[in-house]
């Protein structure tokens, strides 16, 4: 067994939900090279994550922005941790109920994904920076 | 160290939160070989999704279902993404907040889990299909 | 690639989410012992469970708690599993929204953390016990 780590800096990226299947597998190219294995992609922030969801249709994207707004009001009077602005605290909340990783097989040299699964950044701030993320693989 | 993958089909289940820790201790037989090590569960869908929770209870499953239906509603009016149904939205989004995958240590050849806990797959369609997942395991 | 797995007891916390960077770093020291790899961090509890989030001001932990407890009601008529008190089942739905496990990349023999992040035990109890936590590390 081996393994492989690469960071990568994703660029700015509007609030939202974004597809970056593509830049993680051309940003860590050494991906290719285990047989079988898993592959984790690790977000290195707290107002922004990552997710696995439906890699087709940008309305499911859309909805999703949509349903975490409601869902993660802004502005709640009961929110002490405000300073940085109305978009600061739900960031934080939103960022945790998604997940800073993702962990995904790695299959013939591929990532075990099915069908309709894309990697998504969750980029949760209204003006967000630009998004480190670190890659490691492991296995055969 | 050394690495086991399976994949394994999950029989169509209803809508709902279902106990699936035997069939994946069934179906990845190789699980048991390990002494110490990690197994992730990692399902290849993005209307359905796993997690782990009480083991005993049934209706804690039934309030599961519960609580996501209320928090994730259907017919919102502002989905775009409604072509496949009233609950293929929803569903998207209920699987990104519980998760694609779980990864569980194993200890002394047995899955990690404390007493009451279990691995779910939450079916979040009314009509959900078969469901594929991979089981991967490494360690020594 | 070499693997270490290290038990550790948390002692009891108050309802709400806390800071455990430190304690998992003294509890496992061995995390240090890999040049790169990977740290999991596993909770065997149904009511309790693990996140990373913003490690600085004590307000973004108390304003999780108040999301958390608005968006996860306690005493729902709909709810059948409340045998052992109102804040029981939506301690189980809070902690499969959060997840049972953390896993961090290991760069350099340090948790690859970014600056604000921190690993959070949320415990969903008002009186919740000691937590068993279980740490994996794997790499160089």
């Amino acid at each position: 067994m081996k393994m492989y780590q690469q960071s990568i800096t994703l660029p700015k990226a509007r609030r939202g939900f974004h597809l970056i299947t593509s830049a993680i597998l051309h940003g860590a190219p050494g991906i290719r090279d285990f047989r079988k294995g898993l592959c984790q992609v690790f977000i290195q922030h707290t107002s922004a994550s990552l997710s696995i969801n439906e890699n087709a249709d940008p309305t499911v994207r859309a909805d999703f922005e949509t349903w975490f707004n409601k869902a993660v009001p802004e502005n709640d009077p009961d929110y002490r941790h405000d300073l940085e602005g109305p978009d600061d605290m739900p960031a934080h909340i939103k960022a945790s109920l998604l997940g800073s990783s993702v962990l995904i097989p790695i299959v013939d040299g591929r990532l075990g994904l099915g069908t309709w699964q894309g990697i998504y950044l969750c980029e949760h701030r209204d003006h967000g920076e630009a998004r480190n993320v670190l890659v490691t693989c492991w296995g055969e």
